[in-house]
């Protein structure tokens, strides 16, 4: 295809979701519930053609060479299709935002006004290898009334295709609107341009993958955009710090998962309390693998390959720590906002004042107090669900649910009220 | 300038103004009014400066031919800057939204989690011939904790230069942070492009001004963007209308005032009552000078130029009004939806069901049932200060006040808890 062709018929699809969005946004939510039911039927139903579909993507991903874990990734059987289902199972039961007063009052001239939650409209999904991303992200962006534009990677194109097919063939037999679920069935990677160019029909585009993809949406995007780039989230651990649980806290948040990105990446440490402090939390990091990158200070009491200014940026997503000691809460804060993505960041200590400081002073979505950053989640939230996490501050900042795929109205009633 | 001097000029600027957000999200509301008379204070104590500094500009538009309503617009005197300072002294009075719980809860592991207003951080605004937005875009934003960068436009430069520096002086004198409402001092027209790169400091564009300038900026900024385009509002008479109320409605939104967003500028007509309603309707607006342009079949009812397929999607901000008479409420609504911009809507009726599925089917910030379309207004509805109206679905969307410059973080308190 042209770039022409390929941006003509994303500019169809994209026509055809606004107004699929305008069906959607006067479902009941009865009426959303059992087309969820049937989509999920459906899956299970044709749960054999999914896993063949995906078979095709799997041996042309081996033919191209694909890493070990990305066909990991790529890799659809039984047991996953089973897990799709489950779900949208678990978004049949989550309530549905749309419609909630967010908001009500009158005015002295007698008018009544209400803030009420409405869908966004129309979202497009932009994703890579995860063939699940095509039902988790469809399904919630339905809930809450929206018309989804899904374009996936080309590695999973037939298992994305066969999904979507699935959704769409048994959410129809139980009046889904036509184009409410759409995906882009043809891979050319200029329809990721187009899209970007759909504002008019296109309220929100959400990236979901690397840093590249992200990037190239964000550069090329007119409307909104909903993404996070890195988590490099940190745990302070303060003067007044109980030193078991600094401990419990950095190796749960530092090794329970580590390639995620509510994962730790930087430990700061008080200095009065770093020479009492950090044997203990480095050789429970130890026995876990962690290698620790340290500044000078932190190298003059525990073990440490020195830590470059490089480090204090960086995601690891491994198990790698790096460590600074710091003379003051202010300097914690100071680093966190200057070397941080604005993701989750911790304090371990037993002073509220302290800790109340240290969660107004950071420039997060999440801040916490004595909690592990592995805990910084729309499930643990309980959201039920999570369609990403936000480093933004327009919108939707932090663990994003069901409420922040929603937009609002104000509906106002009166008996002609009149300016002049 | 090269452009490349621009760049890190503008660069420089938003680094700062990052730095200068922090200080500001911790000061106090005491603090912030406190720093907000002195504002004040000080504008109307610098009024001969002001008036001077504007003279400069309205001679350099006097040389450059500027139209004589530019020139208007641009002009400041004594009473202007009065205004200016009142408008300070309206937002000190006006609660400070930061810091508000908006949502607690617990979860089942103990951990208390909380919802809290944040300011957004920083804002850039770019606007361009009245030098009052100088002021009241800044002073609401650091009413909210925000840093601003103001680039006005260079026909206002002195004016803009003056105003700035008088509110960076008074708020000085009593704990203004530095760098926390910069002007950019200089008029290159790259300024603008290299404040779209700032991503990295800058949280949000506010474009105000004219159809190119928000084009530019929405093609352009990484970063988010609330923005309006048009104001192309649609009054509904429906089968069920008061033909008295139908009339002063139509009127009011009409013709109050022409050369506003939130004004009428396409009338739709149910055809039961097209009969017997629109020759009311139509000779009140004639009365007022109001040139109408019809569909087929109300030019067989009432005199009207004939409109063409343009004029639906036309904002006449002028005594012009295109009229439809459509055969049901779905129709009036699909027109709204397929022609509208999304701003504000009134259905005229006595009949509450059609009202509400008239509400809750226009896909438009604001949705009024009996209430004129010019009381879409940040100040009518109560927000006591507006800075601007969002016609987008992200955010902030119809009239934002200072609740719309805030975001939010989660703070979440525990005893140790951990996802392992």
């Amino acid at each position: 295809m042209t770039e022409a062709e390929v941006f003509t018929a994303v500019e169809t699809l994209a026509r055809n979701a606004r107004t699929a969005s305008y069906r959607l946004s006067q479902l009941s939510t009865h009426a959303k519930n059992a087309i969820l039911e049937a989509m999920a039927a459906e899956l299970r139903a044709r749960t054999p053609e999914i896993v063949a579909a995906n078979a095709l993507d799997l041996k042309a991903g081996e033919e191209k060479g694909l890493s070990k874990p990305m066909l990991e990734r790529l890799k659809l059987d039984e047991k996953k299709v089973e897990a799709i289902a489950r779900g949208i199972d678990q978004v049949v039961a989550l309530p549905d935002p749309v419609g909630q007063v967010m908001d009500e009052w009158a005015r002295p001239n007698g008018m009544r006004l209400q803030q009420v939650r409405v869908p966004i409209g129309t979202i497009g999904i932009i994703y890579e290898s995860r063939p699940n991303v095509t039902s988790d992200a469809a399904v919630l962006c339905f809930k809450t009334g929206n018309a989804t534009i899904l374009r996936g990677g080309s590695e999973a194109i037939h298992s994305n295709r066969a999904i979507a097919e699935a959704l769409q063939a048994g959410g129809e037999k139980v009046g889904l609107p036509a184009h409410a679920i759409q995906l882009i069935p043809f891979t050319d990677r200029s329809s990721v341009s187009a899209l970007c160019q759909m504002d008019k029909w296109l309220d929100l585009i959400i990236p979901r993958g690397g840093k590249g993809l992200i990037e190239t949406v964000v550069s090329q995007a007119r409307m909104p955009v909903i993404k996070h780039y890195d988590g490099i989230c940190h745990l302070f651990v303060d003067v007044a710090a109980d030193l078991d649980m600094a401990v419990a806290l950095t190796v749960d948040s530092k090794t329970q998962k580590t390639g995620v990105c509510n994962a730790l990446e930087t430990l700061l440490v008080h200095s009065s309390v770093a020479e009492s402090h950090l044997p203990t939390i480095a050789a429970a990091l130890k026995e876990k693998g962690v290698e620790l990158r340290g500044c000078e200070r932190t190298r003059q009491i525990v073990e440490a390959v020195p830590a470059t200014e490089e480090d204090w940026g960086t995601e690891y997503l491994d198990l790698i720590l790096s460590v600074k000691i710091v003379d003051s809460l202010e300097e914690a804060i100071e680093h966190i906002n200057t070397y941080g993505s604005h993701h989750t960041e911790c304090i371990v200590t037993k002073d509220d004042a302290t800790a109340n400081a240290f969660l107004a002073g950071c420039d997060s979505a999440c801040v916490f107090h004595n909690v592990s950053t592995r805990l910084a989640d729309g499930e643990e939230f309980g959201f039920g669900a999570e369609i990403g996490i936000s480093t933004d501050k327009l919108h939707a900042r932090g663990p994003m649910g069901l409420r922040e795929l929603t937009s609002y109205q104000y509906r106002v009633r009166g008996e002609g009220q009149t300016k002049g």
